[in-house]
């Protein structure tokens, strides 16, 4: 099962916004636009990407992870642990 | 009931070890040790400190969470969107 | 002056590669690849826009910022704010 | 020189504080206060960590980086490369 089927099409939607970021971050370092102007971009599609790993996490913990843990078992152990996991390269990105 | 409560005496240790890092950063400062040195022990004091939440996020996760999650109802769904909201802050900060 | 202008088309490389990724997750979303696997792309396109992120940075301190400091005057203080602030978004985003 | 020092009472306040945190965070592990909660001071004291280090930044910039500019040579070059690598570990940690 994947935890954003039924936000599918609102995660589709900020990714396609977030392309259109960089697009956008394309044509200002092409038109040599000044770099302070170009990094306050660049900060905000990376909290944009930021917000999508969250939102994505949020669900994976709400549906995956929690019926994992619903049938018990093993299963739900090293869902918790790959959860983490994720949740760690997160921080540290 | 406390996830970390089977790791409390490891935690304290982590804790006593970044409470060590700080006063050695306030000794730098005090000696007026060169600005970069003194930047590259409080990027290592930060990763410890991140290091010490992971760590308690994963405890609860595999304790409190899931336990809420186990018993299921309104508790459970609480729980998970609280430690969603406890990673977000983590992400940013 | 722009700093990077004469690194533009390895920014611009790296952007078009970042678009890529940024396409490349709309499809794993549209396909309803699992969650993990689609926050470690997630994670690894971050990743690439800090690094064009600090590559820009390098480029304004060695180029924008140092001429405006060997220029002399209030311009330089300035600069030396102004990137101060970006750096803070940077580490805060 | 070192940037910070005419700051130098500034930073050690702030840093005693963060030695204050880290102390608290130390009897909420002790007492077994609730994950959630410990976190949250995590967080708390790791902006005020990052607060830190973009100060030491700043005055880094100001002070050492910009006098090396303003001899000028190769002493600036470096300077240059030393400060991005101190920001890269700073946005990476």
């Amino acid at each position: 099962m994947t935890g954003y089927v039924q936000n599918k099409d609102a995660v589709l939607k900020r990714l396609r916004r977030i392309e259109g970021q960089i697009r956008g971050l394309q044509r200002m370092v092409d038109d040599e636009v000044y770099c302070i102007d170009v990094l306050t971009q660049v900060s905000a599609a990376t909290r944009a990407l930021e917000s999508v790993a969250l939102g994505l996490l949020q669900n994976h913990l709400s549906h995956c992870v929690s019926d994992a843990i619903a049938e018990g078992g093993q299963t739900a152990e090293l869902k918790v642990r790959e959860a983490s996991e994720a949740i760690s390269r997160l921080v540290r990105s």
